[in-house]
């Protein structure tokens, strides 16, 4: 069983973000990344300054917008006055959101050319039709670890394992336009275990701790682990239960390790890149 | 085996369209349907004018634009004049397209308020994302005749083939949403009777006549048949070998009869629905 290892997957991803920074910067442009933090969650407080530490890293200029209980127009205001704002580069919003707000809702008021995190409405029906655009970072951070492998996707059966907007639908979509049969469950599935022993691969994007075991598993299949529920001692747990699995799977991503890393790099990468495409040489 | 018959759902459905069409006549809105033909190709001639006496029997008003060899520039006009026009209630763009035109890019140019046919890519955004948005009429015509005939798609292994984005990515989409387990096939699909032959229903946009054949199907999976390929003797050809399959399916849908009328009174329910949004009482 192969340890898929994110962190180096993430390492080669983070040498080509500074030279691009520092390109932009020479010609007076300060690639900045907007991150609106809409709860005082702490982990989500967590996960922020892990990006902001990341982005000061690479030469990534990493605005933090808190927001104290905002409601729906807050948070529209706030990503309105950010898309206007020529400083601002990319912009994502973190959630938990308020209760009653959806994320594609809100995030239909990111312009296009700064949703670095494929979260308006638009990006997502813009990648389902197969042009340009930011996919989610975490939906494209699964391609980029299969990448990584050197699993290519082309007539193989995977299985996803969730079907949420920001990663189960995305991933789906990029796994289908790279050749891939996709099959894609969640809490309704009736036979999980069946669906997910034919595959090649499978995705797992359920917030459910241990929900994938070697029983799920094909010899030799590939697991790519997008779960990360925290735990009370402060740890971040996946959805595969990875002693089991790893009996039986060719290539497991850990947790943590595995997608997140490369997640938060892929959020970089996408700011500079849009820092270049709104400032033009 | 049960035939599912199309037209007597599309009849069903002509019913409420008069009543809402003769309301907003009342209020001196007369409901308009646009359909921007930009190809003088005989089988879109042809199902154009099928558009039109189907508008002209349920009293809605059908404005046809025909363009001559128009370029990217020219159909983006067109769309983008008649969004702007308070006397058209609902826009579709007629396919084949121009060579090198990509129907999402230019349907990007549909007003969302008025895309009737979920051409835009934020209404397959919004689709994804599970918010309110017209779907592509023939998607979700698949679902009006799951519905028809008491199928509940619930916990139910669904394979789709075909990953189009006007049929199968969104018809994915919508069963998605309904609770089915959703497999997508397409043409780099290695064993697409493997895929089938568990499925509780298989629904097929292929675009390939006979692709589906008994051995596709487990005893009993409904057929819903979305392939109109046209033969050269002017008739019509769906992607299941009907004789065959018919031996095995619990229902199938007619080609023609089957999903083409219902997509015609879901194009001219929308465009009421759309012209009451618009011009609220």
């Amino acid at each position: 069983m192969k340890l898929i290892e994110g962190r180096e997957v993430a390492k080669a991803l983070r040498k080509q973000t500074p030279s691009i920074a520092e390109a932009l910067r020479a010609r007076g442009v300060n690639p900045t990344l907007a991150v609106v933090v809409p709860t005082d969650d702490e982990g989500t407080a967590w996960y922020v300054r892990s990006i902001a530490r990341a982005a000061d890293r690479v030469g990534v200029n990493c605005r933090i917008e808190q927001l104290a209980q905002p409601d729906h127009d807050d948070l529209v205001a706030k990503l309105e006055a950010l898309s206007a704002d020529e400083n601002v580069h990319g912009i994502i919003c973190q959630t938990p959101l308020p209760e009653n707000v959806k994320l594609a809702d809100v995030a239909a008021h990111i312009a296009p050319s700064k949703d670095v995190d494929g979260a308006n409405p638009m990006s997502l029906g813009r990648l389902a039709a197969g042009l340009e655009t930011f996919a989610p970072a975490t939906a494209e951070a699964v391609m980029v670890l299969f990448e990584a492998i050197g699993f290519n996707l082309d007539g193989k059966d995977i299985t996803m394992v969730g079907r949420s907007t920001v990663v189960g639908t995305p991933a789906a979509l990029l796994m289908l336009d790279h050749g891939a049969t996709v099959t894609i469950c969640h809490r309704q599935t009736v036979d999980l275990e069946a669906e997910c022993r034919t595959a090649d691969a499978v995705v797992v994007a359920a917030g459910a701790p241990g929900l994938i075991t070697a029983k799920h598993l094909k010899p030799g299949a590939i697991v790519i682990d997008v779960g990360t529920t925290p735990t009370e001692d402060g740890q971040l747990v996946g959805d595969v239960d990875f002693e089991s699995a790893s009996e039986v799977a060719g290539a497991i991503t850990p947790v943590p390790g595995g997608v997140g890393p490369v997640t938060t790099q892929l959020l970089l990468r996408n700011t500079v890149v849009a820092a270049q495409r709104q400032n033009p040489a």
